[in-house]
């Protein structure tokens, strides 16, 4: 093995983390449509957003011509207690399928976040004390967002309320205790702390919560105090922005051995991984300099990019907060119970979603029980065991690598291992089991979702 | 932050991973007492124990001779997995502290068993694999060790049968569904595939079972079969063996910043990381090289270096295991419900034993409740959330440090990280609750323990 002189895993110098974030709206030739405020219809200004979102992270939201932006000091300190990031190359994985492809990934859960949402938790967090504020706020459904943010407001000193959906902190108690162990107050949501929470209770005593729920708690939290914000794990442009430290990394690594990758793959949910893997290599391509072929995987059980609309919508499904045009299955859609949780996300991060729609980039969806086949073997082959989120793009390289093993083709293949699965495990005992199963909307099921799609002059 | 150009982790090549183990057996003058066989009362051969053990883990148990033993390329492909480990500078934590003392752990938690436990599992598997054995066997209680061995026999591709102690199988049901995942087959014992657990489940219907019936289940099949090996995690010397790669590494590691340690701390249940820890460094201090300070931290409630007695006692409660001459508080001892499963063993490895008793070592014993306060307070400032078992060094690092802030001495202190608490969340919850108590033995609880001690010549 360790053809090329190519090792194992590619460790950059620690002096060789990024110290600029790659702003994929600069590199954008056409940019995305602008976020509306609601009330108004008109394009959110920054000052719509002064009382939600911390102030640096508004600028970067709106800059759409840096093409490089400064990554603070006091930020790469973070970065450097778990980057570099490895860059693996899946030598036991290639060797077990015979292929001829070469398989590189990215691993992004060596941290006790056990994924890449650690990246944007660290600048948010550092963003907000910057600006002196106390405390911020967040919701949480799986719990990788709120752990990683657990980490770094311990880190920079920051309270920290975080409201988890009911029933996911019932479901998951021990993703609960890591938040509590950094310091988080953690909400079961709804609960009776805000005027949203009560509402919800009143009308529906005994809910198990959702996530449009607990976003309206922690946004009211935020506005209803001039020392607290809220912060986003995904989605928006500034969490792409934190998030291309994976992509600049890995670009870094291929480079130091020479190697041109044809093939990006990552998962997509919010978009903010796959964004964040993307953006150097797509930069280069909307600049004619390679021509590479990426493709976010979805989950069949919530396929926004494959069978979504392309229309102004809201990003929660309490429609509270401003609208984006992206790819949609309207923000009133239920997507069926999926163990992806990072994936099940109504939108597409608008950035993705303009790239996918200019045919930069395709999209795919799979079958939640093939995902979990792909991350058996992989955890068998390769010794990660991975999380389900990320097994998608496992899965989609493996497809890849299979069909050059057909076609002869020496394909250089780098997909995102966003994180481990060690807090999915309820998710693999279904998968060992043989109780899992898949679940794909129908077209009246995907109707309903349209449905709730805001009915505004832009979307005519 | 970052001073003398010592980054946050110091990561040695892949080429540098260790071609060969440190046999501490051979670098001490005085040789531990031989094990026993129980039925002769005289020194175990090697046919004695050919009928449980690999061949070559035999031979490399009872070799005293060759200070450096050969790395199979075959066991270095899979520690290319998840190797070299890193060398932590804790910068964060000295900052925290205050302390002008420098502080460096080994973190050998990233990888999926999230522990250290892998070294030995690679190495045993893969000489059950040469040897053309279809199966090997074992038993877990916490169940790192069960997953260890779970994916080093996917990787050889070798059938395991893992004995897991019924009531940890239920408490612990996702560690269960990794070893399921890997492809392992999980036993809550005890079973009846057994004549061992028959007879227990005959005599305690309903048992939770215990490590010493699950030890005796494993070994059952082991014995009883041409093709099938039983191995074990820890106290042997070949495990001891194996494990001193975490010490080549980290030696190696200091050695290209030309840091001279003062002082190394790890925690010891069965000791085989501490032992692994120490070797090439204890082997310098046996030959006059250094003066380091070397501490093995146990929990109170399990202390069978600071309150055991030295003399030949079974490896396991069911007394079924040759004698072995160790600090040991009786193989009849029972702990109480201690978190840190890892540490809960009546006995110590014969090697760390004779060097305690020799007066090489020191041995201290922590408190739970302490021990987790540590542990929190690591994690906030470091980032890694801490197995309990790691957490007993960590808390006699931070003590260490605290000093030399009083002394104002520079001492360099390593630790060992041994692995990650993911798994180990119940626990996280009872110290976040602050239900969390400490039990230390009375000395009637020891007279109990030691009454169970063998009388045989050797303890007169």
């Amino acid at each position: 093995m360790a053809a090329n002189n190519i090792p194992y895993k590619i460790y950059l110098s620690e002096n060789e983390i990024p110290k600029q974030w790659y702003n994929l709206n600069a590199a954008m030739k056409d940019k995305h449509d602008p976020f509306l405020n609601p009330a108004t219809g008109k394009p959110c200004t920054k000052d719509d957003l002064r009382a939600v979102f911390c102030d640096d992270c508004i600028d970067q939201e709106l800059n759409f011509t840096d093409l490089y932006i400064d990554i603070p000091e006091g930020i790469r300190d973070f970065y450097r207690m778990y980057r570099p990031a490895p860059l693996v190359r899946a030598y036991c994985l290639e060797k077990a399928l015979g292929t001829p492809a070469e398989i590189y990934y990215k691993f992004e859960g060596n941290n006790t976040s056990g994924s890449h949402k650690l990246n944007s938790a660290a600048a948010q967090a550092y963003y907000a004390k910057k600006q002196g504020l106390k405390s911020i706020t967040t919701e949480t459904g799986a719990g990788q967002w709120g752990t990683a943010l657990s980490m770094a407001s311990a880190f920079y000193g920051l309270d920290l309320t975080v409201y988890m959906v009911k029933v996911s902190s019932e479901q998951k108690p021990y993703r609960k205790e890591v938040m509590r162990t950094y310091g988080a107050q953690v909400v079961p949501s709804p609960s009776d702390t805000t005027n949203a929470g009560r509402k919800i209770l009143q009308e529906f005593p005994g809910t198990g919560g959702s996530l449009g729920c607990a976003i309206s708690e922690a946004v009211e939290k935020a506005v209803t105090s001039d020392s607290c914000r809220y912060v986003l794990g995904s989605v928006l442009d500034h969490v792409v922005l934190h998030q291309s430290v994976i992509g600049l990394e890995a670009k870094a690594a291929l480079d130091k051995y020479g190697v041109e990758i044809d093939t990006v793959i990552g998962c997509v949910g919010g978009g903010s991984n796959f964004g964040g893997l993307i953006a150097p290599f797509m930069g280069d391509k909307i600049a004619g300099k390679n021509d590479i072929d990426f493709i976010g995987v979805e989950p069949a059980s919530c396929p926004s990019l494959t069978r979504g609309k392309y229309v102004y919508d809201f990003c929660d499904s309490a429609k509270t907060t401003p609208l984006a045009r992206m790819y949609t299955l309207g923000c009133g859609f239920m997507p069926s119970a999926s163990h992806a949780g990072g994936l099940r996300y109504h939108g597409m991060s608008p950035i993705v979603s303009k790239l996918y729609h200019d045919g930069y980039m395709r999209a795919v969806a799979v079958e939640q029980t093939k995902v979990f086949e792909a991350a058996e073997y992989f955890a068998r082959t390769e010794g990660i065991l991975p999380a389900p989120e990320s097994s998608h793009a496992i899965l989609a390289a493996i497809d890849e690598a299979i069909a050059c093993k057909k076609t002869g083709q020496k394909k250089k293949i780098l997909f995102g291992l966003t994180g481990t699965g060690y807090f999915d495990m309820a998710a693999y005992k279904q998968y060992n089991d043989g109780t899992m199963t898949d679940s794909i909307p129908s077209d009246a099921d995907l109707a309903k979702g349209f449905a709730s799609i805001p009915d505004i002059p832009q979307n005519k």
